[in-house]
């Protein structure tokens, strides 16, 4: 790291610990001398899966998010249980989102999602070998979701008009079109 | 939108309001009937912006980002202002974080950085006609960036060692290796 771009931090104020998230304000000395505030969501991070069926459909999930008061189709995600790995996180949301399992599973990438403000690390995944889970397992009991299967170009309409809408999707389907086109 | 899915509101509850986010606890109707607590991030907006020189190289800004406790190399980035046009603010953001400006600045895309528990939407620019700016502008007081440009080979061997490894900036060299390799 660069050294002289660090901010040390003076004091922590922690001012919301949440189900999902942590709020702290840091206060911090600038590279400068001065002193600063930093506001910090503490997030566990989280996976998402880029699924392929046998006939190169997609698999997404359609969901209520609150923050934008409206739904977005997205692919299958999940945020990590504590101390989880995040493979096992992204084949438990693949099975409990869509009714598939898998015994491959290949890391794609990771990103952080908003490193201004927020610490959460984004895992994403990708199979093409999917089969039915023998038993169906239950959604956390504060979420619902509506499961479809889209060609590529189905989905490319949806993010046309801004019903696929998020990072990671955003992202799967740039990451789609370079391996189907090939 | 699938009206099925949707979460009413009961009650929401601010907890926080920052320079950068604002914190609330709604409390929703789920579609089952029963109630839940969503944890809302509510963030103005933000730009980024890939931005190419004559030489094809791309341009990044080197920043420390408090959340990690580390610095990360990223395209060019920056929050909107309230009432701000997004096209104004990645024009405002190239000026003061590199040095540059431009006449053509085109949208790529936009997503929601985290929809989950934040509001935040980014909008993605781009440009391959920079000139330098004629007066030099300012930082933000609290804002210490380093200035580098970097061939799209470059970048991704920062990729592969996780010193990129920001959302918009893994989504940046993704759109670049497909433009640069036509």
């Amino acid at each position: 790291m660069t050294k002289k771009l660090e901010e040390k931090t003076i004091q922590t104020t922690n001012i919301f610990n949440g189900k999902v998230v942590n709020l702290q304000v840091d206060e911090v000395t600038l590279p400068n001398g001065k002193t600063s505030k930093r506001e910090i969501i503490k997030h566990p991070g989280a996976v998402a899966i880029i699924a392929l069926t046998e006939e190169n459909k997609i698999v997404f999930v359609e969901q209520y998010r609150k923050p934008l008061e409206k739904s977005l189709v997205e692919i299958p995600a999940g945020k990590l249980e504590e101390g989880e790995k995040p493979e096992v996180t992204a084949l438990r949301e693949l099975e409990e989102e869509t009714g598939y399992t898998t015994d491959q599973l290949e890391l794609v990438t990771s990103f952080y999602s908003s490193p201004g403000f927020a610490d959460e690390l984004l895992y994403i995944y990708f199979t093409d070998k999917l089969k039915p889970v023998e038993e169906a397992k239950s959604l956390d009991e504060d979420e619902f979701v509506e499961l479809m299967e889209l060609t590529l170009e189905e989905a490319e309409a949806l993010m046309a008009e801004q019903k696929i809408h998020d990072a990671k999707t955003v992202y799967a389907l740039m990451y789609l079109k370079q391996l189907l086109k090939k």
